[in-house]
This record gives structure tokens, C-alpha cells and sequence, in this order.
């Protein structure tokens, strides 16, 4: 029986990977020998392989963007609002990839792969990476598919910055950059939530100092935690009482006096721990949070992000969500008012929307059509 | 030696406490057959008692408000700000009670009592207590110390909430209410945080079901959690900004690539969390939680705060800071517009001030004089 997608999707779709020989250096010291990268593509690379567009993942993404792994499958690719025929970044004219981040778990080399050294599972001895070395990592991956210039460099959250960061470390090789609901560095407050997730996830018995693949076992506690703290900063506080004010779970609107869920938000966020524990690694959760707290590409410029993006030659779409708490406008402004002061092709949208961080994973009308029109201005083939 | 107080301070005091052997029947359905209050008093009580202000604590305060309970003690009662000569609850003109709520851990009976049934501690047995129980075992504390009526009823946050209560289930004790930086109820993000802070504590494998002093045993790092999460809800990002920034504890900006401490906000955090964990009983914390998650006296009113406040017979003070998001500016504003609705005598400040939910524990001038003329208006002696 064939399935049918709806018409706007990529459809069925397959992972695809690829080993690097070639040792890479990490920021922080140390070498990886050799490292695997998983990745998806979506629509065709053109003759002179002009077309091609990086998208980057958020802190718990994977390279799944878009489309379906199989006709079972009850939810799309990540980006799914964004990627596909008709959407901004469209599969008719681009040829779009996303790969896991290096140090991720969803198939690229990461805490739960096999040290070489040992044979054993890296865990806790998986080098921290930063965004740069993410940068680094894809630009084989881009060499590895023939493609010299990305038409553009994509994502949101961290993968705003990690698109920034492309266009401040390799300049020639992209030609735009879209950067939604970023920030050009974590503030205090998003340092203090991911600290106290990390204490959650290094703080439970069984994280055993990260080998816990070694001892059998999994933090499964700590990294729910993380997760349910996540939530509420991706959350708006208006989206929250929208979607569950004071609501009880039970009809009569007693109080139960005891410690079962008892508001909408409560299970709410309950599910969203436990479901997140059966499909991420809680190694992985901490680098990825150490990447976006190193995240500062003005500071080896004195702390003027100006500097910073002085050379880049790429031209920019910042979008920001007026309900984002977590990256919110003011942040998008700062990268914003940086290209300007450099004289840098910037388009700027700043999107009513109740939905928090999270709007840069929906449908939201006034997003989609101003990143649409971005892309549709992108001229191919253009010369560098 | 002797040691000097600062002149605004009511100086070295000695807790008090009283034990009622009333059975107290709770909103829970329980009943305690006796139990006892840990409480301060600063000043004099006047011939007729009329002089009475009640101190209501927050979510981890406790009934020492004011003073110094040593010559060597480092630190003054948690509103020193607040209370003692000259200040707004000037003891040279009122008598200031303030009790350790029932079920807390610093005298009053609680999790960490004795259960008389069984001789052990009451641990996870204790029941859950609401605001409207904590104003049932005061007004018993207010009859043992002679106060028919109390001049005010003052609380920040937590306890700003508990004066509300007063005013709507002894209408006829609260002369007035002092309500700083409270709300009407909590929403679905301040539920969130306290599930986050529930879960933390209730899946630490030394929380023993609640019955960890039985075990020997503490759950340190739940509770430990549980706080550091608490200080970023009571901190603002832009006090988090001026007071840690991106500051990191090396001198040589260099990062560790490991998971040590790195910024200072992170430090901060930890050395808060760990510190609370030595004074705060962890099922304390929790039912502590609950009661903020049940306040919502709106509720039988079919909502309509107002109705729930038309029969009270107080004149009231509200306070609320801008930079507050844990209970913003939006939810005292919605308090005062429910006095307004139903005509009562309604003062309200809202105050410049950076430091977010803290700041009605600190001495910021426009805060301290609002407080103080209001309280100054307060006619003592008059008739109710």
C-alpha cells in the first residue's frame, strides 16, 4: 500500500553517511584521528554546484530536517515548516543538507561511538567541541559533496550561530546566511540554565562520570530534568498559559494533596523528559551546552561583533520571535546593528509570535514569507 | 566586648515558641492534634494591641525577619531592609510578629518533627498544608499573643500572597495588607519551575520516598538543584548581566574545555545551591512548592478575584518591581485592579529596580519610601 506525503514535503527520505581519514584539531586541544559525519539531503545539486544549502541543528537536533524515514513515521524531519516544494528553503531549486553536529548521537561520531583507543565507548573522554570545530567538520563534508559555496548557510538557535560562524571562518565559501532566533553569545541567565542542567545530568548516580555505557546504565533522571527545564525556556510564558494555564488533569478541580501530576504543565513537561531520555545522550547534552556557552565570535575582537564580521562576504537574514525569551530580539538586534556598522547586505525580521523560541520550528506566517523572500533573492550561480 | 548594632536595627533577638494543642483541621482533610510555631517579635505590643503588624515568610524564609540572633552572626533577619527603627515597619511604633509557617524546618512543626503517632520523624507523612492553613494556625498565634486585630498583615512574594489570605478569611482581624512583588495565583510557568524543582528533589535516590532522615540520608543534590534554579527565577537577566556578565573565574580568558567551573555565574549558582542545602529540609521545600501551587483564592469565585476580595474590610499596599519576571508587575497590577473593581482603599507602587524578584528583600529607595508612607498612614487604635 503506498503511502502518500503531503504534497509540500520532501517525502521518504534516507540518512547517508560519511568517514573522514583526515585528523581534525580541535579547539580545545585535542585530535580526532577520524570521524564519521551522518547528513540528509533534500532536492538536487545543480550542475555547477551553486544551489547547495547548509542548514544547521539546535542543541537536540539531528540531520533529520526534513521529510519521513519510513510511511510509519508520525513525525517529519525537524524543519519540516521550513524545507520542501514551496517552502523557503525550497527542494524544486536548492539542494539542501543537514548534518549531526560532531559530538551528537544520532550517527555522527560522538560520546557514543567506539574510541579507537580503546575500544570502548568514548563517554566522558569525547572532546568538548565548539562551534568552530562543527564549521570545520562540515566544510569536508561540503568538499566531500563537490560543493565549494553554500548559496546559503541556515539554522536556528545554535544553528544561527553555527551559520554566523561559517560565514566569519570561511568567508569564500558562503554566500548567505539565514540566522533565526540567534544570539552572537549566551547571556548570564543562559549560561545559569545550562549549568543547572548540567548539574542535573553530572549530579545522578548513574551518570558514573559519563561511562555510564561502561557500567550499563544512564542518567536518566538527570537528562530528564535538563529536558523539562528546556522546555519552559523555549516556551513563552503566554504560550504556556495558552496552553495549559492552571488547568488540572482531573475534571472536578479538587486539589489531589500529594505529589501526582496535577497541572496540564506538569504532565506536560513529564512527557517531554521521558521522552527525550529514550532518544538522546546525556554526554552529548553537556557538549552541546559547553558549545553554545563558548559561543562568543566578537571576543578575540575585544567584544566588538562588528569586527568580528567585518570580513565575511555573505549576505544576511536575521528573523527574532517578540515572544522569545530565551534568544530574543534584543539579541538578534545586536548581530543586526553589527552588519550594519560593517556595511553588510542585511535583512532583518522581527516576527510577532506567541510560541516562544520554539516559532523558528513553526508555521508561522510572517516568518515564512520573509525567509521565502530571502531565498527567492538569492541569485545562483552568482560569482563569489 | 560588646558589639554594636547598626542603629536601624532592632539588634540581638531570641526566637519564641508556642505550642497549641487546638486539634488544627487542614484544607488536605488531615488534622493535627497539636503543633508548634517558632516565632520572633520585635518591638512593644501597646495597651490595646493595636500596634500588631504580622510578617508573613517566603517560599524559603523563615520567622527570623529582623536582628541578630548572635553578637558574631554575619548576616541580619532575611527583611532587615524592612524592619526596625525608622524603617518601614518602624519598631519604635509597632510590635512585628513573624512565625516560621507550619510544616517548615526552622522550629515550627513540619517534616522534620516528630510524629507523635509513630515517634519517628513525620517526614513524607506530613501533610500538605495551603495558605489558608497557615493563616489557621496563626490567628491561634495572634490569640495567644493578645492581638485581636492586626494593624497590617505584610509578606513579600509567597508572603505577600498569605496577607491576601488573612484579609479574605479573617476580614475582620487585617486592618491592612501588605502585598510586595506577589500575584493572584501562579501561572503555568512559575507551576513548571516548581515541578522542575519537585522532580529534582523527588528523583534523587537519597530522597528515600521522603523518608531520608529515617535512612540516615539527605537528598543533597536534588535540593541542591531545586535551588539553583530558584536563584535564576529570582535574579533578572539584567541583574545576571551587570553582576556576572560573561565573566569568567580565570584571569586569562582562555576556555577549560572541561566541565569545572568556568563563568562566575556558574560559581555563584553552585556555592547558592550548596549553601541552602545545609539549612533547608527537602520536603519542606517541596510542600512549600505545593501551597504556591494551590494559592489561587480566585478560584471559588468563579475566577473573579474581585469577588473573592469584596468582603474584606482592609485597606491594602501593593508592590510590585519592573524587572520581576517570577511574579511580574502584570500580576500585582491584576490585584489592584480587582481592589479597585470592588472599592477598596488601594495604594500601589511599581518600582524602578534591576534586581528582579529579590528586590523586595533589598533596600531600594523608592520601595522603602512608598512602604514607610504607607505604613506611616496607618491609624492606630482606630475602631475596625
Amino acid at each position: 500500500m503506498a503511502t502518500s506525503y503531503p504534497v509540500d514535503s520532501v517525502g521518504l527520505v534516507s540518512p547517508q553517511s560519511v568517514t573522514f581519514n583526515t585528523p581534525l584539531e580541535l579547539d580545545g586541544g585535542h585530535t580526532l584521528e577520524s570521524f564519521e559525519l551522518a547528513y540528509e539531503t533534500y532536492g538536487t545539486l545543480n550542475a555547477d554546484a551553486s544551489n547547495a544549502v547548509l542548514v544547521c541543528h539546535a542543541l537536540s537536533g539531528t540531520h533529520h530536517a526534513a521529510g519521513y524515514h519510513a510511511d510509519d513515521d508520525r513525525k517529519p524531519g525537524w524543519w519540516e515548516a521550513c524545507i520542501g516544494p514551496g517552502k523557503p528553503l525550497d527542494t524544486e531549486r536548492f539542494f539542501v543538507v543537514c548534518s549531526n553536529n560532531l559530538g551528537g548521537c544520532h550517527g555522527s561520531t560522538g560520546p557514543t561511538s567506539l574510541n579507537p583507543a580503546t575500544g570502548q565507548p568514548y563517554g566522558a573522554d569525547f572532546p568538548l567541541v565548539t562551534v568552530r570545530d562543527w564549521v570545520r567538520s562540515q566544510a569536508l563534508l561540503a568538499d566531500h559533496l563537490g560543493i565549494q559555496r553554500w548559496a546559503a548557510v541556515a539554522g536556528g538557535s545554535l544553528g544561527g550561530m553555527q551559520a554566523l560562524q561559517w560565514a566569519i571562518d570561511l568567508p569564500d565559501r558562503v554566500a548567505n546566511v539565514v540566522a533565526i532566533a540567534a544570539a552572537p553569545r549566551l547571556s548570564a541567565q543562559n549560561i545559569a540554565f545550562n549549568e543547572v542542567a548540567r548539574q542535573a545530568i553530572r549530579s545522578d548516580p548513574e551518570f558514573h562520570e559519563g561511562r555510564y555505557q561502561q557500567a550499563g546504565d544512564r542518567p536518566r533522571r538527570g537528562l530528564m530534568l535538563a529536558r523539562m527545564l528546556g522546555h519552559i525556556t523555549y516556551l513563552s510564558e503566554a504560550a504556556m498559559r495558552e496552553k495549559f494555564g492552571r488547568d488540572q488533569r482531573g475534571a472536578n478541580g479538587d486539589y489531589g494533596y500529594n505529589f501526582d501530576v496535577e497541572f496540564e504543565v506538569e504532565s506536560y513537561l513529564r512527557y517531554q523528559g521521558q521522552s527525550f531520555v529514550d532518544r538522546f545522550d546525556a554526554n552529548t547534552y553537556l557538549l552541546m551546552t559547553k558549545a553554545l556557552d563558548y559561543f562568543d565570535p566578537a571576543a578575540e575582537y575585544g567584544g566588538d561583533l562588528g569586527q568580528a564580521l567585518a570580513h565575511t562576504r555573505s549576505r544576511y537574514f536575521v528573523a527574532s520571535f517578540t515572544s522569545d525569551w530565551r534568544f530574543p530580539p534584543s539579541a538578534s538586534r545586536e548581530i543586526v546593528r553589527a552588519l550594519l556598522d560593517t556595511n553588510k547586505s542585511v535583512s532583518y525580521a522581527e516576527i510577532e509570535a506567541d510560541h516562544g523560541h520554539d516559532a523558528f520550528l513553526m508555521p508561522v506566517p510572517q516568518y515564512l514569507d520573509t525567509f521565502t523572500a530571502f531565498m527567492r533573492g538569492i541569485n545562483l550561480g552568482a560569482a563569489a
